[in-house]
């Protein structure tokens, strides 16, 4: 069984730290890495795009708000063609080091208020994904579970893969519980790999509310920037091989 | 003969407009795209490319500091590894642009204060010119006239062509002269003329001092944001076809 | 019978320029500065607050979102405790100006996004207007006409001065009607001085959908922005004068 | 003896943090907050405001370039008149924050790129010190040992206080030697215990090249943002307060 491990990547920004990318990068097997818009600057996308080529780890973009100050976590109102255009510039951006630096992008995912309203808006996952395989037509798209995602990926011949986020509460939709809503993140460790035990096992999901969904991801995602995340990750890959599972980067989980 | 026709293109921002690119796109064959750093914005740089292709225009990327309050005319000191960050971050994203709007990036040009230092600074010039060779080496370095360009270019293989400032005083070096000097920017309308006559005719330029220096140059410059600026671009694309040159894109100027 | 003129300036950003602001001061009794986050940058707001005080005119804070590129137009969802913080910044960031100038401000009003935010959200108009009142309880809130607004600036004893926006279509509700709706913007000359006259005369507007709703202001607001806005303000105020109204700064309409 | 200890605080940036302002207050007399320049933002300055207040410690502007990426620490070549205009805008929004939560502004300082400029240029800090007198005239100047701004500050008759960097290394003119050098910074906590106590004792400082030049004073900066830093301003507290040194706020220092 391949499974892919995967973290936000790069969300420091000039003299900033934000998570320990050295410790977690060995343990992924995919990055997905802030563009300068929500997080990063384009040092910080160098650095880290070559880190990941070294270590032999998918590179993704990281598409966000342009607002380092919430760190993407506000919803700004902006215009469709506004947003078409924010995605391709990061896109873009991240293309050009990855050509620089002989590594290539591989997947894209949405970050903060802006994943929050492509994983709900039909119409909103539709347009900015036609304007991705406009971009590339071989992105993965990674993303957590989302109906509108998926419809999206799919009427634009995108590859989309479901990460599983294995400390955040879900609803029954799917859809992540929003961060302003209490125990909505899980900071309990024997919680969280109860949860990816149950996921690698069983292919489900208990929800916020109790009910168990399915959650068909072959990808997780960990976080870099709690207290002992790189601990918990470490753990989370140990389990996964002791299990009998392999970490495998999203470009080469096979269809 | 060959002359390409070129101008600094999309340099609005949100609400704000600079020079009327419209009117202006028409009557050039080349142009160089602010990249959302010391002007544009994504959805100005997407348009201003939609723009370009629809006109035949060759696509640049006009690359300066992190600074649209200052228009990336104050000088930014940098570290070198940030400074060729941004380099790429700039390139990447418009031709991420370039991708979706299925235009082709084949020339970037340095701005205002980066362009001042890198006109003058060897070793930067280097530096730059390096990485960007690695990001495209088929890009074209479009260039006042600079020995340190020169020099760089031609170390790592990629070509260059000078452009000549019609409306911009020169130094003998071959340097501008600096925005701040009195009577370093020409706006009378015959004399600019006039300078493009005796670029085409003699290849000379008179500098600032009197001296009269060589000028290498088969690409003109013209300024899009001062008053009169269309009318005048056109009425220099008029005399040089009046006297039997041929308006061509940097990229189809030959070797 | 006094009446205010008042416009929004100090809106270019660095080399961008937006309105005539030069040519619009003379002709106004009070200006409302932007304050470096919507749009204006320090040396704006100084020239803007010197250019104010030799008119004599009237020196007001323009508050907005955090968002030059967007002109403050693009709803940011933020926590109210930003929301506070960023009035309180723009007030005295202002205000300090004031001190170096010799001026004095005396008056503030929310723009675009968030001011149409505060004009129908009752609980933030409260909260942002508290804040207000503890920056400095003398200041005077100019604004649309906003039931909101009214009853937050009576609670915490603002004085408060409606503004008639002659150019903007309103809601029977005395709300703004929203820039993305056709005809919100009144272009046509000849209709802005027929609801002038009829707010003179009649202290009333036409609305939107035709009805005819009371119209309390004293103060008008004229934009700077639009062609030929310095031509039609003087027209305005040609107007006021010759029926014999008399432009007075908002601090000294008297109560 | 009378001795002030301070820090630069309030250097965070929306999720980012810099520093454990929380636990460094309580042992310092005077703080020195980002204005939203360098680092801070408004939400933060409103909160450290607050806390200094709280805990009896007098508020200074920490003023710096407008440069968040860069944290001020890059020179940015700016004409005089924005650089006047950038300290009154930081000056007034942070005195804004001391009106709304009560507290009282006493002092400023310049920070990073920008205090390397005006401790060594004498026309640029008496510029800058003529404004920052204009805003306010009992502002107290704390600035790194500077011929020029000490005569700056005499000239415009601000009270000037000499704040000595235990961690940093000294030029024999008094200036700091530049980060980029080696050794600028000094880590190792028992020489920075000396350091201090050699200034209490003799009054003096052991220079970068071995000279002893005397450091007239009473002012001590502990930084905040680097690895035990609270252990170490805790120490150094409490090493003056048992050699009988009384630890003073800057505005109650007496003259």
């Amino acid at each position: 069984m391949k499974i892919d491990l995967n973290a936000d990547l790069g969300e420091g920004f000039g003299s900033y730290t934000m998570g320990d990318d050295a410790a977690l990068i060995p343990i992924l097997s995919s990055a997905n890495l802030a563009c300068g818009f929500h997080a990063g600057d384009p040092l910080i996308m160098r650095n880290t795009v070559r880190s990941t080529k070294v270590s032999g780890v998918d590179l993704g973009a990281h598409v966000g708000f342009d607002d380092v100050q919430g760190f993407g976590r506000n919803k700004i109102a902006l215009p469709l063609e506004v947003l078409e255009s924010l995605v391709i510039y990061q896109l873009g951006a991240l293309a050009g080091f990855a050509r620089t630096e002989g590594h290539k992008l591989t997947h894209m995912s949405f970050h903060g208020a802006l994943g929050n309203q492509v994983a709900s808006d039909h119409e909103l996952a539709d347009a900015l994904l036609k304007i991705v395989a406009k971009f590339d037509s071989e992105l993965i798209i990674s993303s957590s579970s989302s109906v509108a995602m998926e419809r999206a990926a799919q009427r634009h011949n995108l590859r989309i893969e479901t990460t599983f986020l294995a400390d955040r509460a879900y609803e029954a939709s799917g859809l992540l519980v929003p961060r302003s809503k209490p125990n909505s993140v899980i900071k309990d460790e024997k919680q969280v790999l109860q949860r990816i035990d149950q996921l690698l096992n069983d292919g489900t999901v208990t929800c916020y509310d109790g009910e168990i969904v399915v959650m068909p991801a072959r990808s997780i995602l960990v976080h870099g920037d709690t207290d002992g995340a790189v601990n918990l990750a470490g753990k989370i890959r140990h389990y996964i091989e002791e299990n009998g599972g392999v970490i495998t980067p999203l470009s080469k989980l096979g269809i």
